[in-house]
């Protein structure tokens, strides 16, 4: 079985391995206070030009989700989202179990715009019993979106200057954060990302790592006591130094970047192949995730040697299914797929 | 420095490192549904001798209670503690977080007895205001306890039948777990321990993993559901194959108990030596943890070159400290520090 | 101004009132376990036919709402509701306050159907990912809904029948209950109530009473330990009495129905008086409350003399607004609104 | 039966029935936005000399406490208390079930201490692994407390000191306020209260009102969105203007005091020929609920005519139990129960 259900198949890029053998010995103490961890800060908010943030590591994206977005609201309030945001659709309610509604809004790829967030924001206080609602209280995108999009520049200055009119902070949820930074039609760095958010975060186990999420608080209200809310929601890791090193690796030299880089090439391998055969898109994603819409009789036919996820059916023939790269994708295997595809795809038959 | 402070100094095993790079191309399925987390159930189930247990890893020790109770008891309960609980003391809040008080009985070792459990039980029925007080309902221990003490057979014996009787659960945190097999004086195999609780876990950060916890549900009634309830907490980590293999490592051929021996053996070699000396211990323990009461003076001149944890004032002139030893620690470390207490110490001194 | 905001404008039924000053003086015991409560509870399953019932009386809806369901779902379950139920909107979050979502399944008219709740059901456990998503674990519907709608006996057969099949509680919001009792097409009874769900509370707060709803819990699994949940919620008054007097008052000879249809009786009124003139209205309602669609300039001429709810704008001038009647609705008031109306409204003018 | 079981035994002063048959056809807007509600809230500020507090209306003990507290606390805080504190004893767990854990301090009379609570800070944010501890939020105190003892104004002022100091909110739950106000040996006015404390409430339900309790918050910084807080949790009545009409016939007129001073009259009265029999007390309270501590003899003869409370065996032959008077307390049963208690008692007896 070759794997592009999801970028999680395999384990860690090899220099990470390499530098936890390399430390395993030495003994640090615990829970993020080792000097390892306190480089891998340096180094992300250096690629953030961001010296006065405050830089945290958690193990996994629901947990981060959930911590986070716990540590800002008050009881009260909600958090606005997409439709298809990860806390409004995969994290079990996590974020209701923190005592939060989501409130969504509705989205065709993924992403919210500024002026739903407004009239979101408007829609709620000029509601005469907008006590008896929940009140929005903070802003929930991911950067690049579940459907692979992602926001540009502008949309996010947009958002920005939206959250700043109405007090929301906005959070961004970059659990595959390079896989965006890393798109061809990408024009927002990672201190853009730093300067136009309150709070976000640089996702590991989607890019390299064996786990480990890097939260980057901004704004300084909401900096103070955060190592409480993460010890409470089982997130401090005791061997702190296990996510550390990670980090220390993928941003001493870029390799995070890198790395990313390679996935999007493997996913724009395998757009290009497919547009030229016709194939049409679920979403219009330049990064690791594509969701071509194939007939059911090729995907049938695909299964026995490609896992890949079913996303919906798009009529009675067809689905729309998810192809994830990840920074560990061998193009072989890309090529592969190719030469299946090209092979099985009912236009090639035709010709 | 010389870390005794804790027993999550070093990284993890050289077996289990040597097996994650071993592993690391393959693909797998996520979220634990990999062969090699597959296999480490069927290791662990073995080594319990529970074919009919349910075994599920999460990544660290906060996040396993939190999840167990949160998953056990009703809102209106709460769950019986020792007043040194883990839970009721170092997690800040996470069991309140989920809705729940920890209702504390009082303990001068960190163990609890049948009899409080079966008098804080009796105490609720009996009061006619008990509707308007928190519900006992289910029963945590640790095994070792917090302070390095270890339950008898014949006290979990006792425990299991209170509970029964009362229909209470039982839950046994075995963060440190192995410690307690590997005392000399612990007659409580790992399969006594399934089969006189209702749901316990085996302990891996502390015992030779880099993180993750082994939770073993016996109770079929406690099983339904319970990968929502880790989702929801933030504990299914995405590359859970990373669970998987360390345990798979731990428990494939006896390495868990062969290193928790050491680390028993270690501590023993202290223990004895202090004793010799004179010194008095806080806690009776023959486990990984030794609390010694050692003058103020000599704390003070070992600090520069071992750390080690206060734990409390016992008089003007003396502390009780936490000297912790591990899976990792190297016996020329310990007998560096006896020698230096030896030196230092004020009867040796006098001699 | 002549109030027809809500139904909730006046004090008590006088016949409540009189009970009050009556038994003032008694000395009872509290929290609900006085005679007049008994009572009450007698009376009530006695209406509903259901001599096994538990009934409890809280005080308001919101508190019911939330304390029955958050005794209901376990941590990872969430409420399945229409979109416009009250749970949904007019809480302000307060079942995921308790740590639950609320599900929510489109509406036109504020009524669910038993084939969308299966579908929910089903599309949940048919997802190879639902350990990441909420699990459906009750269905929350009014009765009347929000819209003033009822569900017929054959809906809620069909709901009741694929509760059972999916093994979810029904759970039926009677805040306005008598008046779906008292509509003239309803075909519903007190007694079908009790046998179609599992629990359900009749509203005292919009039917005479000062404040105070009867739950009434048809399902032994439910029942166990309602009043730890109550008392939990904020919701056991010390003077309970409060709450059973009223009740007995309510229900010792059918005052509850008798004028739950005087309401309903004034609002057919309305309704009729608005049909002839041509109004159309949004939702189909035979209760309390009516939607209709009147032009915003006769709504800015009444609004000085009557208070109503504004609902929604229809199109550029016109909007939809909502009349309450209730059990204190005086009849010359709605003649006169009536009067008011004819005499601004367009078609008149034309005539 | 006569009861002195608990302060909450009748219905309501007749002043406050008489009070609402008058107003009940008054059409008025729900939620606590009517004029009664209005004019409450102004006599209490007057009462309170504080024109710039924000006064809500609440039903009970329970609900009021929680909102209070949810509504001051972030996540990972809890709230200090007396071990006997009601929010630590007799609320099911409510405290808890809104993610926090109630902090308790050791009490002899049910009172804390300014150093209690300055220790308790201290030793939090002295501990080096403090962030893996539940951080002190803020204080709450009784007044009188469950004991029925009372703080002195030199002890109130010291609390707010070290609160100031430490910046710990300091809420007072006033359940029985009024029965403290009235204590002879009290010399602390409701304007005191207002001004050293952040947050208190002023109770009703055991003092005339049916039920009810006036929130009071004196520190702007907790003023906002507290109307969301109470809907959320459930405490927003519809026909909320039925407790402003209670409060505004406590409070327009002194009715609150007057009555409250009549509960500690009689209880006096008890206390004073108890102690003439030389009997003694468990708690040394001024206010209205008496403790002695008397013959189980005695109490066995008196439980047919008399209800009162049982507290602690204080030996084998004795046991302390509750008396409570309060202001529907007629004089002619204390006096009965006097003569039975001087009667039964074994030194009248043996004179």
């Amino acid at each position: 079985m070759i794997r592009f259900e999801c970028d999680y198949t395999e384990g860690a890029h090899e220099r990470i391995l390499k530098r936890l053998v390399e430390t395993n010995d030495e003994q640090t103490s615990g829970y993020g206070t080792d000097p390892h961890t306190e480089q891998a800060k340096a180094y992300i908010k250096q690629a953030c030009d961001a010296e006065n943030a405050d830089v945290h590591f958690l193990v996994g994206g629901t947990q981060t989700n959930m911590t986070v977005i716990a540590s800002i609201l008050r009881p009260h309030q909600g958090v606005i989202a997409a439709t298809s945001g990860h806390i409004a659709v995969h994290e079990t309610g996590a974020i209701e179990a923190t005592g939060h509604k989501v409130l969504i809004l509705p989205s065709d790829d993924g992403k919210i715009r500024a002026d739903q967030v407004k009239d979101c924001y408007d829609a709620h206080w000029n509601d005469v019993t907008h006590e008896h609602m929940v009140q929005p209280g903070m802003v929930y995108i991911s950067q690049p979106t579940e459907n692979g999009t992602i926001y540009s520049k502008a949309e996010l200055v947009a958002l920005n200057r939206v959250c700043r009119e109405t007090g929301l902070p906005l959070f961004i949820d970059g659990a595959r954060l390079g896989y965006a930074l890393a798109a061809e039609d990408n024009d927002v760095s990672l201190a853009d990302i730093a300067k136009l958010c309150d709070v976000f975060y640089i996702g590991g186990t989607k890019i390299g790592a064996m786990m480990g999420e890097a939260v980057v608080i901004m704004n300084d209200a909401l900096k103070k006591d955060f190592r409480y809310h993460i010890k409470q929601k089982g997130g401090l890791l005791a061997k702190g130094r296990m996510l550390g090193i990670q980090f220390e690796t993928l941003f001493e030299d870029g390799l995070y970047l890198e790395i990313s880089k390679h996935a999007v090439d493997m996913a724009k391998l395998l757009r290009n192949a497919l547009a030229e055969l016709g194939v049409s898109f679920h979403y219009h994603s330049t990064t690791n995730q594509q969701f071509p819409i194939l007939s059911d009789r090729l995907l049938e036919a695909l299964k026995d040697t490609y896992s890949f996820s079913f996303w919906e059916k798009t009529d009675e023939l067809h689905s729309a299914v998810r192809f994830c790269t990840s920074w560990a994708t061998k193009q072989e295997h890309v090529d592969m797929l190719i030469e299946d595809i090209k092979r099985l795809h009912p236009s090639s038959v035709w010709q």
